[in-house]
């Protein structure tokens, strides 16, 4: 099997499976009872705190604990916005988020809020210069995705975060999920208030994430209740799944640089190989991209021929992001960068892990040159 | 280790965690992507939910897969509330609520809505009486737990939702996190609308749930996203977790009658022993309550000295509700009750489960009666 499709989601490392077992046998009693079992529990969540809180270089009382990417992003969006809703009402974010992201502003709009969506270039990146005219002095909230999740482009959150370093008025979140562990980023000195991380991407658990608050940083809760993360987000905590994710978290960020050059040698490989495509045509840009992510648009092919023609050799890609896989039409992304309807359909997006080889890419080169071919014999 | 918090959290049981295991390697591609890799896991989802809803004998597109307990209430009562907020701005529920519940209320109550917060007599339980003189035109939420968390008293649920069942312009939501598999409740003929359940509480996974949603009762989601779980609770969804679930659920399920009366023999073998210590005052009301919770005081002794003294036998009990064991003060339910305060901090909740057996009650009882000796005497 060659698994392309790790920015839907990942393999969980077997060492995460490992500690998902021994903390659900050993550490079942919930962290608040007050005996000596919950005291366990509640020491073993303390640890896992503090060392994600290590390996992100933040303060352990600045992660939240969440159920995933999709909750990250709804906490950090109507949290902030709800939180701050007697500063101002004018939210900014981008055309093209990921759904959580950019369902939460919808959803917001309906309950009085202004929402000024920033479009992109054909590169599928938004501009500086843009975003400072569209920055108002009520402006409450800017939340901004890291890396584009069908596309792989960075967009200029560095920027963006330095530029409102000085505006103590305005949160500044941005949804690393794809960006996480491909495209390095300080949180410290970065300018960012609210970051959301999810574990599934990088090999951890389904059902966990991790929400980054700066301290100081206020958020309505979405789950009101016992009070857990300091009041950010009740419910007994899900333990197995926290360790695990940290797990998954310290497995991956420890060989994180040379992962990312492992990843930077394979997308090289995928862009050269597909000039040799004649009806290759890619939209991820070959600079100020994401190195896992290569999206492209076999013409004359639909993506879903072409998906489900490559499973027949176990290969396995997605066309645009998994979450909206199953809605008609196309590609949102490709469609704000400029490509025709048409072309759009016809895009299958290739997602790299560190665990992706060289030889997996070869390989997928040469069956996707065959397909082609053979889908264009069919299709005269 | 006799465990007694099971109120609190249960531990899992070991074939949840084989289906932990299984799912996560061989099922860890995402439900929602074209390819069949993610089809499968698709199909094991949909197989998952129809176990689910014929468990529970309702309709499978009547389940929202959740992170627990805490999440359901939320979705439920923020959800509904706002989904129904041009009909009206009164909400109903109970002054004994959970605090996932409750401080969901007083969200609201920041927002606009009109809260009615029902007393309960000394028994903690509410009464139908004064629901129905609380009830208005403009009522559009109920919400009431089945069972209260730390007393274990049933309220009249069944009762409300007749009531409600030709008021369709109101919504009955019920928190049946503590009744779950305890107080047997028939969720298609009850009235109710919305129905919290929470995978942990019944040796689940920690981080799953359930909530049941009547076929054409609106929810206005907490996650807003890629549209999964019928557009009501967007996120990847956590396969594995709701697969351990769903085993749990089945394997309680099997054995639902017998542990109800097994807990009831438990129950009144406390009951009876309790009576033997001259000190103890037991709160749970011998009728209509649950059978797997005991709330006592033993007077002259606080709660958490009483914890720490039983756990070096290895015993395991709790002060009031997990969620707020570490929180200053007396329970809110006790002394609603009528309770003095002194006496309320003297509450302890023992807790049972299926697997909890007549032995461990004894040597429980026995341990309790020295304990409570020994403490005297140092106190003296």
């Amino acid at each position: 099997m060659i698994y392309l499709d790790n920015s839907a989601t990942t393999k969980p490392y077997p060492e995460v499976l490992d500690t998902l077992r021994t903390v659900s046998e050993h550490y079942f009693a919930n962290p608040s009872s007050l005996h000596s079992l919950g005291g366990k529990s509640e020491m073993l969540l303390t640890r896992s705190r503090e060392q994600a809180a290590s390996l992100l270089h933040i303060d352990p009382s600045e992660i939240v604990f969440t159920s995933g990417g999709t909750e990250g992003n709804n906490l950090a969006i109507k949290g902030a916005a709800f939180a701050y809703r007697n500063r101002g009402k004018h939210l900014i974010t981008t055309a093209i988020e990921h759904a959580s992201a950019g369902h939460a502003f919808e959803q917001l709009e309906t309950l009085g809020f202004e929402v000024t969506y920033l479009p992109v270039n054909s590169e599928g990146r938004i501009s500086f210069e843009q975003f400072k005219k569209a920055y108002r002095e009520d402006t409450i909230l800017v939340s901004i995705m890291h890396v584009n999740n069908e596309v792989g482009t960075i967009q200029p959150v560095e920027e963006i975060g330095a530029f409102l370093k000085d505006k103590p008025k305005t949160v500044f979140h941005v949804d690393q999920v794809q960006g996480f562990a491909k495209v390095p980023l300080q949180l410290q000195t970065s300018g960012i208030d609210l970051c959301t991380i999810s574990g599934h991407k990088f090999h951890g658990p389904k059902g966990t994430g991790l929400l980054y608050v700066r301290k100081g940083t206020l958020l309505s809760p979405l789950f009101a209740g016992g009070g857990q993360e300091q009041e950010r987000r009740s419910g007994t905590e899900n333990l197995p799944g926290i360790c695990g994710m940290v797990k998954a978290l310290r497995l991956t960020l420890e060989h994180q640089q040379e992962g990312i050059n492992h990843l930077k040698r394979l997308q090289k490989k995928l862009f050269d190989g597909l000039k040799n495509i004649d009806n290759a045509s890619v939209h991820t840009p070959e600079q100020l991209s994401a190195a896992h992510i290569v999206n492209v648009s076999l013409l004359g092919i639909k993506a879903e021929v072409l998906v489900h023609a490559l499973e027949k050799n176990e290969i396995y890609v997605s066309t645009k992001s998994a979450c909206s896989s199953k809605e008609n039409g196309a590609s949102g992304i490709l469609v704000a960068m400029g490509v025709s309807p048409d072309e759009a359909e016809q895009a299958i997006r290739i997602s790299m892990a560190y665990e992706t080889t060289e030889q997996e890419i070869d390989v997928f080169l040469s069956t996707l040159a065959e397909t082609v071919n053979q889908l264009k014999i069919v299709m005269r």
